[in-house]
């Protein structure tokens, strides 16, 4: 095996689609926990597979919901796409924890939930084992970002009770955004750490991951238009602040 | 007056909109070369008059055409928003384009058109003051870059004549998009130097502009959707290649 072999960015990678439920009709949020629970543990078992393939050094698991979120299918369904360098929105995100941590010797992501809970007015879904809130600086009305309460920097390492327990809150989360906003397209990301971790093969690439990331999923709505000003400046222009979008999410009838 | 006053982002910046005719149902393509002209003054004059107040580091003049592409209004117009921050996409931008000269003594974009008129593949209109392209790594379906040809960093130095000659080009370009593609919603982006140029205020803070920024104009039709491997990965998938969007425009019968 050649040298550098794998160091130059290659035209590989993987794309699965998850076919969630043989009902035609059936949207996520209305399929039962249990059923949801299975979806959870389909995304860990693909993201595991997928790890063997050393040529891959991302995974990432999506979802569009309907044709403004970019669906082109409109069976309920979502996506697996396995890149062979780490995303660049990731990797801004993973390089900007790594830096909190050198700072802080803390993890951004529990920082920023302890705030939340101390806040309060941007909570959304609380149990005693995830949390979704509405971000501070929000870059869509009624973004959504859900976390594991417990550090844990890899969704793959969850295990099977573990994804029941995430199953229900991801439920109520979409239930609550689609009462409240008559479901409308929407993306979800789950950001997880990248596969080297698993198997390093260049020095100091990501090597902290376990003390600095912390597995999250972005849930964003797609009911505004990205605009000129948008693709020309890399800023948002939220017209809903994320306390009212929160106390909307929250107060909604279920 | 306060040492480091202007050092913190302010919550200050100006908008403006520009009502780009009488004519409701006329749009930017349909307009006289004068006509186009003049509102390409206009921008120049509001970018000049704008820079005036040294709070606002950047002046960007857009676009939204089309509710897809995020137009609010369906009367035509042209937006100014002016920012206390050099803009995050700007930027990046500029960096490279720095980093490109440290390295290499050239502007960027000058190299790339020097490329791309040896390519020629990529090349949609072509003029001796004025160079339309679709750019290799297009992020958009029939994404097209349009460049003075003549190395200028600063949109707002051009003058009357060479305004008039820009008008002329836009409105091919414009009608060669609206032919091919059936008038889609479209954003246009003036990528111009930031205006701390004229007024340094801080050491090393984009100091070099004039040799290697370029000023262009960046042209998004909206025909696909932004999904959620976009918004995960910061990639973009583009089904079209740049290639065959340069054939396809170049030879529309107007």
């Amino acid at each position: 095996k050649a040298v550098g072999q794998y160091d130059r960015m290659a035209g590989v990678g993987a794309h699965e689609v998850i076919i969630e439920t043989p009902d035609h009709d059936a949207t996520m949020a209305e399929l039962s926990p249990d059923h949801l629970a299975t979806i959870l543990k389909v995304y860990r078992e693909r993201i595991l597979d997928l790890r063997n393939d050393k040529r891959l050094r991302y995974i990432l698991v999506f979802k569009n919901s309907g044709e403004p979120a970019g669906a082109s299918i409109p069976h309920s369904h979502s996506q697996i796409m396995a890149t062979p360098t780490t995303p660049r929105t990731l990797a801004v995100e993973l390089k900007s924890a790594q830096d909190h941590y050198q700072l802080k010797e803390r993890c951004i992501f529990c920082d920023i939930l302890d705030q939340e809970f101390q806040a309060g007015e941007r909570l959304v879904v609380v149990d005693p084992f995830f949390v979704t809130h509405c971000p501070y600086a929000s870059r869509f009305p009624f973004e959504m970002h859900l976390h594991p309460r417990k550090h844990s920097h890899d969704f793959a390492t969850t295990d099977d009770d573990m994804l029941y327990k995430l199953a229900l809150h991801l439920k109520e989360v979409l239930r609550r955004m689609n009462k409240a906003l008559g479901s409308p397209p929407y993306n979800f990301l789950i950001h997880t750490a990248p596969s080297v971790t698993w198997k390093p093969q260049r020095k100091h690439y990501w090597e902290t991951l376990e003390v600095d990331w912390h597995w999250h999923i972005e849930i964003l709505p797609r009911i505004t238009n990205v605009a000129g000003f948008e693709w020309g400046t890399g800023f948002y222009i939220n017209p809903t602040p994320p306390e009212e979008a929160a106390r909307f999410l929250r107060e909604v009838e279920l």
